[in-house]
C-alpha cells in the first residue's frame, strides 16, 4: 500500500464529531420521548427505493435526487425525504396497519442541492405523521406534539407559522384570476420567496414570469401580509362560498387551541404568506423559525397531504405531518451555545506497571457497572505522562493501580481539579469518587 | 394521478415495523450507554464516499458495493462497513483527534449481496473501535465493552470466539509450506468455511483449489480444531521463534483476563480455526455466536487492523474494533422472543362531542407532561366505536371527555382490563391512572 488515497469527503457531506453527535442524539432522543408519549410509533424504511416510487410527486425535488442503475439494472434512488417512502409503506401495508396510524421516523435523506452554509447533501430528518384521517384533532396533535419537542430542544423562543393551502389557493384564484393548477403552482413557488425578496420583489416576479397584473398582485399581498388575527373579518369578507368558510373555521380553531397549549417559548400563529415548496400539500402547512435568528430559514416544516397515497393505492389515506430538520437545528444550537462543549469526562485509571493491567480492568468493570464513566490507560506510558494526558483530556479524577497498591489493597484517587489525593480500599472507590 | 405506482420495496431491503424498531432501538441505546460509560465517543460519517476511499481494501467486499457516478460525474459508493470510513475520518482528522481515540458509531451499511434469510442489502451496524494504539489493554477494552453490551441485549448465553491472524498465518505457512501472501489469503478464505463444510470439506477444497497435500491440511486442522486451553503446550511446541511466542503470550493473556470479567452469560474463548473474511485484519480477530442457535452465523465480529489507515496517511494509526450486527441480532431476538411484542399502550382519551376536543387535548398535554403515554381520538366517531377501537388496540384505560363531563368537572376513567369505572376531577386524573 504505497500509493496513498486522499482521505477526503464528498462536497456537501459532513462528518459528525462527538460534540456535534451529542447534540444530534439529544434532539433525536427528546423527539422519541415526547412523540412516544403522544402515541407515535417509530418505523423505518430503506434509504434506497425504486426511482418511480420517489419521483414525480411534483415540486423541485425530482431534480435533486441521487438516482442510478444498480447492479441488477434497477432504476433506484436515495430517498430525498421521509414522507414519500412513508406513503409507500402505508400503502404497502394497507389493511395491516391500524388506522389512523401515528408514525415517528428518524433518518438521513439525500438531496443533490448546491451545498451552502447550513445546507448539506445528506442530513437527518425527524418526522411525525398521522395517516388515515382528515380531522382537526389530527392537525392539532401534530402541532401540540412538535411544539412539545421543540420546547425541549430549543433553548429560546420559536415561532410556528401556519397557513392553509386551500385558503391560499382560493385567494390566488380570486385575486389573480388564475384558473389552471399549473399556473397556481408557479405562483406558490414565487410566493415561497417572500422572505428573501420581499413584497416588491414578488410583485415584479409575478409580472415578469407569469404576466400577472401588478395591481392584482399588490391586492393579494395586502391581504396575505396584512392578516391580523384580532381583525380576521378583513380576510373572511373575501370568502364568498360556505365551503371555504368552513375550511377557514377549522383552520382558525386548530391554531387557536394549539396556541393555548404552546408553552412559554412557543408562538403558534397564522401567516397567510407562507407557501412551502412541495407540491403535495393540500391543507394546513407549517414552518418554524427560531426567534432572533435571521436568514436561517425553517428548522421544522410540513403540512397536510391528503392525496399523496393516491399514487400507490385506491384506498383513501389522508395524512398530515411535520419534519424536524435535525442537522439544521443542530447547526443552529451549536452556533448559539458553546461549540466546544466537551463530552463529560469521568474517571481515568492510570496503570503503574504492566502486571497491574488485570486489576485496572477489574476496577473499571466494577465502577462502570455502578454507572460511572471510566477510561483505562491504553498505551504503555510512564505514570507522569499518563497524568499529564488525563489532565489534558479533562478527567475529573485519576485512580492509580500498581503492584504497590495491589499489595497494600489501598488505591489512590486524585481529584484533578483540587489536586487532593486520598487512599481507599477497592470496594470504597465508587463511593469515594 | 390515475396510473398507480406499485408500492413495492427493492429486493433485500426491509421496512421496520414499530415492534422491530423498538428492538433495534433497545440494542442501540444499550450500546450507547455501556460504550459511553467505557469512554467511547460517538461519531458519524456520510453514507456516500468517493469510491476510491472505500474500495481496494481486499477481500470479497469490492464486488458487493453499490457504486455509481453522481450528477457531478464523481465516482461514488455507499459504505459497506463503518471501519473503512472511520479510517478515512481518523486520517483526515490526524492531529486534531486525541489519540488513542475510542470511537462508537452506529449506522446503516449497504452490500449488494444475494438476499437470503437474515441477510439484507441494507443493515445497521454498531461499531466500537480504538485507534492510535496497539496494546493488550486496547484489545481487552474492546472485548470487555462488547461483552458488556451483549450481556444486556442477549437474554441467554453467547460465545465470543477469538483467534489471532499472525498465529494463524504462522501455522498456515509452517504446516502447508505456503510462502506467498496471496495463497495464504486464499487459504484463509477456505478456512472461513469450516462451519459450513466441516474438516473433511476444507481438506478437499484445499487440495482441489490450491493443490495442497491433504496430509498437510489434515495436520494443520488437527492443531487448529484440537486446541485446548488446558493443554496449550500442544500448540506452543510448534512456535519455533520467540516473536510468535510473544504474540501468543499477549493474545492468551488478553483472553484469560477478558474471561475473568465476562459475566455469567458470556463465554470468551480461543478458537484457532476462525478466519474472518476481511483481508485487513492483522492481529486478534473476534466472532460471536448465540448459544443454542445453529446456522445463524456471527452476530458480532471484528479484529485488529494495524495497517488500514496506511491507505490514507503516512502516520501510524493501528486500530482494533468490533461490529455488532444490529439487524442480525434483532432478527435473532425476535425469533426467540414473542414476535408480537406490543409497544406498551397507555391512556386513550375518548371525545363524546366535537365541542370537547379542546378539553381533551388540555388533559392529554397535562398527562403527557407528567410522563404518561396518552392518545386522543382523531376520528369523528360515536363513543361506542371509540371504546371498541381502544379495546382492540390494547390501551390500559380510557378517559371520556364530553360536554357533560366539562360541566360537572368530573371525568370518567375506565380500566379496560377490569372494566371498573370511576369519576374524578381533572387534576386527579394523573394520580388515578
Amino acid at each position: 500500500m504505497n500509493k496513498k488515497v486522499s482521505p477526503r469527503r464528498l462536497k456537501g457531506f459532513q462528518d459528525y464529531s462527538p460534540e456535534v453527535m451529542a447534540k444530534r442524539l439529544h434532539i433525536m432522543s427528546k423527539a422519541r420521548e415526547i412523540a412516544g408519549r403522544a402515541g407515535f410509533q417509530e418505523v423505518g424504511t430503506p434509504a434506497l427505493e425504486y426511482a418511480e416510487v420517489l419521483l414525480g410527486v411534483g415540486g423541485e425535488t425530482d431534480k435533486q435526487v441521487f438516482r442510478f442503475m444498480d447492479g441488477g439494472e434497477r432504476d433506484v434512488a436515495l430517498r430525498y425525504d421521509l414522507t414519500v417512502p412513508f406513503a409507500r409503506y402505508a400503502s404497502e401495508n394497507y389493511g395491516k396497519l391500524p388506522l389512523p396510524f401515528k408514525r415517528l421516523q428518524i433518518g438521513e435523506v439525500w438531496r443533490a442541492e448546491k451545498p451552502q452554509k447550513g445546507r448539506y447533501r445528506e442530513f437527518a430528518q425527524c418526522d411525525i405523521d398521522i395517516i388515515g384521517v382528515d380531522s382537526l384533532s389530527a392537525d392539532l396533535e401534530i402541532l401540540v406534539t412538535v411544539q412539545g419537542i421543540l420546547s425541549q430542544v430549543i433553548g429560546g423562543a420559536f415561532t410556528i407559522s401556519c397557513n392553509h393551502r386551500e385558503i391560499l389557493s382560493y385567494l390566488i384564484r380570486k385575486f389573480l384570476d388564475v384558473g389552471d393548477e399549473e399556473t397556481e403552482q408557479k405562483v406558490l413557488i414565487v410566493l415561497d420567496k417572500l422572505d428573501k425578496i420581499g413584497v416588491k420583489g414578488i410583485i415584479e416576479l409575478l409580472t415578469k414570469d407569469l404576466n400577472i397584473d401588478s395591481k392584482k398582485s399588490a391586492a393579494l399581498l395586502e391581504v396575505l401580509s396584512g392578516f391580523d388575527v384580532e381583525n380576521s373579518s378583513k380576510l373572511t369578507k373575501h370568502f364568498e362560498d360556505s365551503e371555504i368558510l368552513k375550511v377557514w373555521e377549522r383552520f382558525e380553531k386548530t391554531i387557536r387551541i394549539a396556541s393555548r397549549f404552546s408553552g412559554e417559548n412557543a408562538n403558534i400563529k397564522i401567516d397567510l404568506s407562507i407557501a412551502r415548496g412541495l407540491a403535495y400539500y393540500t391543507g394546513i402547512v407549517f414552518e418554524t423559525t427560531v426567534d432572533g435568528v435571521k436568514g436561517f430559514g425553517s428548522v421544522c416544516s410540513g403540512g397536510r397531504y391528503n392525496n399523496l397515497a393516491e399514487r400507490f393505492t385506491k384506498y383513501e389515506m389522508p395524512g398530515v405531518g411535520i419534519s424536524i430538520g435535525v442537522d439544521r437545528l443542530t447547526a443552529l444550537l451549536l452556533d448559539e451555545e458553546d461549540k466546544a462543549t466537551k463530552v463529560p469526562a469521568g474517571v481515568f485509571i492510570a496503570v503503574a506497571d504492566k502486571t497491574s493491567v488485570e486489576t485496572a480492568f477489574e476496577i473499571a468493570v466494577m465502577l462502570r457497572s455502578g454507572g460511572i464513566s471510566v477510561d483505562v490507560v491504553l498505551k504503555d506510558q510512564k505514570l507522569g505522562a499518563q497524568f499529564k494526558n488525563a489532565d489534558k483530556r479533562g478527567y475529573a479524577s485519576v485512580i492509580t493501580v500498581g503492584s504497590e497498591e495491589i499489595k497494600t489493597g489501598l488505591f489512590s484517587i486524585k481529584n484533578m481539579k483540587t489536586g487532593d489525593e486520598k487512599k481507599v480500599k477497592k470496594l470504597e472507590l465508587a463511593s469515594s469518587l
